[in-house]
């Protein structure tokens, strides 16, 4: 213990970053638990009426956006815990600015499941636009505020040096692709809500194969 | 810290594991916990009526489908946990395969609560074959789920070498029991909801049994 | 890392309890944070009608049952992790019958809100003696709960050497002063609600003098 | 593992502050996830209406009270995480007093979204004096919180020693800016609403520096 005492930086340094990484994982865990309570059980009929199979079915088929909401908003707040996880493996220190900067990233994921509801509600009806517009606008802050997360942990010298260009890669994916990508999107609900989706969705699967390829760059 | 520096791989690798635990654990404690939000204080009577200790032993009474989901899903969410952590024990360092058949399990698991409801709410109407088909499909997702993430660490060559024995017996668990069998109860509950009730709460056992003798192999 | 791979019983021992520890800590952080959903800000009155202060300050006096039910189920799963926090700083190794004891313990975490919301509800009612009896019985249960999680560690040799004698004091308060007069307040519930709670106040500050004082005695 | 039974305090000690931190960090995390509850997608019109992009973009936009307590309580209680964990970096050990105190201080934590919400809903009406009186009740305690939290931590000796002068710096923040301020917030909420919200925002314009400052004080 006392020898600990004389060296207390590193110490300090390397608990810096767990801190700020399970208080991210709580944001991400909860973020996407939050989601079951979308799933509600089919009411019963009213009164005298027995539930048939056939009307439990229906039910549960009628219920099909909810799922549908479901099983995206999981994914694609999993893909960005994933590509999170991903960036922290190579920063060493944390600072003020990467806290806020973190914050402002973790506030757009918990706010995820509220666009994919409302796609998921609007998509059939005359305001799809609206809500894809929606949609793709959060996704244009969120590639935003991953940018800011890499460029504060560069800036603050607080990376890896071998990881410096990995860094500097994803800043490009973001400012160069996310962004300009995200705000077509935006702009194209106006007129078509399906192009919009289908730019988001091809986003995710590059994001998620980002994931794949980095994750995998740390392998044996 | 120099030292460190020199030597970043074993850092990275240990870190590694010890967030995608801390974020699966995040998600089956907040999923074991949200299903609190399913117990439902009695409402008082209607105006102008006081309520008597009977009236409010027969409301608790009633209520008696809604602790039944909640016990059930609890014990079923404990038991994926417990077995969760005997894998991930085994499981040296991730990558990105990895974290995808990881995240698409947890999915499953945040979804438990919703196949247990419908099953509580139906059991006793003649729909009860499709709210127990609908669960058993749930849990033939599962032991698949499990099967990949197993198949997913021993492909990566990322368990300890005098795992890789125990790796193979539970991978064998998974699809040579768990999945042939939830698949039956699916299919028997199309003629009798209690046979492939009893079907899965066998296997529950079973997966319980697991968990309590492989956790006991790691003891002194 | 290589001098790792050849001693790894010790690294998967630490890791062990580090676990079971984050997967608690979750039940029980999310468990107190979800107390907050009983927090309902009051409505604005009927239309045309304007909230003046003294109405507002009206219906936030009203609520005053749902704040004391706050306040109590924080505090009493507050002073229930201080004391798993205790426990779990003496023992070194986990295996599968502490797992499963430690998830019923949990389990019994979440439930508490809801005999606590129970007797915020009908304190003031005939009925007060039923919600006395369901809350002090849960207590009669975490009682129980707590000792087995104590027997479990102690029966599989993974306590310290020198937590021995600390941990058969706890268990001696829980199976001799806590078991007993839970069901001491359990019963006489049915004549005196009032006695009934008062027993259950005097045991949790009990439980936090325990809580205070075992923690200090890990100060320097 | 032998070597390691021979001086077990300073690994209990370490393991203390840590399992503190993370269960702080899981209430911070879930009440941060949880206020995303607030933001409900608009309903769908009556029957046989058909919701036009117009009907979209007026529903959300009604709602922005709903939007502006969200991002208000996500930011205030970030400050909060950024503030709980600059404290945390600078102890070493935890006793039973620090564990209260941080106890009370994390009940306030999760109360924020309450008086935030009470604020969005009263603002415009006659009841706002009412609502920013709750507001800043409720930060005079969390400030006196604050306070408890930094004296019992350095009561029990449990701070690096070269980290006192900046605990003592943060207890004058408390003590002499914080709690007066609040106060004062509190009192003129009586005849001004505006000003009392004036004041709280300028005092978390503060925290925010102080975090962001502190924060750098630890990078390279």
């Amino acid at each position: 213990m006392h020898e600990k005492l004389e060296h207390p930086k590193p110490a300090v340094a390397d608990k810096d970053t767990a801190r700020v990484e399970s208080f991210s994982d709580g944001v991400f865990s909860v973020a996407m638990t939050l989601l079951v309570v979308g799933l509600t059980v089919p009411a019963l009929p009213a009164k005298n009426a027995v539930p048939t199979p056939v009307y439990l079915w229906n039910e549960l088929g009628r219920n099909w956006p909810s799922y549908f909401a479901f099983i995206t908003s999981f994914a694609t707040v999993l893909i960005m815990w994933i590509n999170h996880h991903g960036i922290f493996k190579l920063i060493r220190r944390t600072d003020g600015t990467l806290l806020f900067t973190n914050g402002f990233l973790l506030l757009l994921v918990t706010v995820v499941p509220f666009p994919t509801s409302l796609v998921a509600e609007y998509l059939l009806t005359p305001a799809a636009s609206v809500a894809c517009m929606v949609y793709s606008g959060v996704f244009v802050l969120i590639s935003v505020g991953y940018g800011c997360v890499l460029l504060a942990a560069r800036r603050g010298g607080h990376v890896l040096p071998e990881a410096k260009p990995e860094i500097d890669s994803r800043i490009r994916s973001c400012f160069c692709i996310g962004t300009p990508l995200y705000l077509l999107a935006t702009i194209s609900g106006t007129f078509s809500p399906w192009l919009s989706l289908g730019i988001c969705s091809a986003l995710w699967l590059y994001w998620a194969m980002v994931g794949l390829r980095r994750g995998r760059a740390f392998g044996p």
